[in-house]
């Protein structure tokens, strides 16, 4: 019997990227995803077909709006600006969102007897999110594995973060090489309902540098 | 302003005895309980009668069932043991449950610029809960001071566990002397929906001897 995984995606490049990886490695991959109040829900429609197509389990969750506020991607009155570059936390930030979402993985991979969280952060684009970043991920996990009874039973977890030190560019090429359908993803903050992209905000700038960086035809559809 | 906090409740003596200790530290309270499943809903209803005696709000949230699943709180066909006193993990445990609770808990201090989160855990009543061992608290909130904007940005967040040392009767008689009324908490994992407790689960059994020990009169309805 293959080992499972639970795969964290967002129905984007780096999280479907993450899921055909997974699935190549042997693992059962269990597809999860959360509902948090995102603006757009194209992407939570972009995952149901990614995950059939990559043979994935998928569970998609419903979380309590309360914590995921303040931030462009949750709240109406908050703008997705355009790309900067700036090295500064973005107001795309959502609250926690990794730590809960990491944390129900948890839950999850004991229930499913999975010892593997796959999650698609990246530290080369890391546009300024802390909980990106390995000396994060590395805590979860240090906690992680004082927080179950699968644990401290000898069944420890590992966060795994194949994408942590690659660029957009290598991520897409290491995804084309898996076969991976990049026109089923959805990476733009404020995609519209089809999925169509806005291609200026900061997800959109650098998907498509690196399309352009990797030499693979860019398959996004702009609005 | 009185600073913020956020604090864990399930209706039951310990979290109660936190809240009336924060409300008594000065702090303006914010107390989270989760519908997460729980088989007994009384002590959904005992938080919010106990909230407002101590002039906190209230935030009931809704949690996706599907990762506390295998536990005796959450399971029909598992029953509730009797008291053993055995030391080993009980299965009574939700897996990943107070990581859950406290990542939750993360991001709505976030957003409310709360620089506290309070949990009711014990070390001396320690039932084999590993998330519930002062190693685990320690490690989540180092997990935590990486994974927010606020803590990047020198607002850290402390979890605290005033009653990690105490006993069940040392418990009582801090409440008591705070003048919580333990009538209104659900401490049994089997309360029935008046919120009649069962008198031999391990929580009843620890809650019952606490009492005597305290000297303290025990408030607790029995079914």
């Amino acid at each position: 019997m293959a080992p499972k995984a639970v795969v964290l995606c967002s129905g984007g490049l780096d999280s479907t990227t993450c899921l055909a990886l997974a699935a190549a490695s042997g693992y059962e991959c269990h597809a999860v995803s959360f509902d948090y109040g995102q603006k757009q829900s194209a992407e939570l429609e972009a995952i149901k077909r990614i995950a059939k197509q990559l043979g994935a389990e998928h569970h998609l969750l419903e979380l309590p709006k309360m914590g995921f506020k303040q931030s462009a991607l949750t709240e109406e009155h908050i703008q997705v600006p355009d790309y900067t570059g700036k090295d500064e936390v973005p107001v795309t930030y959502v609250p926690a969102r990794n730590t809960v979402f990491l944390s129900i993985a948890l839950g999850l991979a004991e229930v499913l007897g999975a010892q593997v969280i796959y999650i698609g952060v990246s530290l080369v684009d890391y546009s300024g999110y802390p909980d990106c970043r390995p000396e994060y991920i590395q805590s979860f996990e240090n906690m992680a594995n004082l927080a179950t009874k699968a644990a401290v039973e000898g069944q420890k977890v590992s966060i795994h973060t194949p994408l942590m030190h690659l660029s957009k560019a290598q991520t897409i090429q290491l995804g084309h090489r898996l076969g991976v359908d990049y026109s089923q993803t959805v990476t733009c903050y404020q995609a519209d309902d089809t999925g169509a992209a806005c291609g200026h905000c900061d997800s959109c700038v650098l998907r498509k540098k690196g399309f352009e960086e990797a030499g693979v035809p860019d398959p996004t559809r702009y609005a």
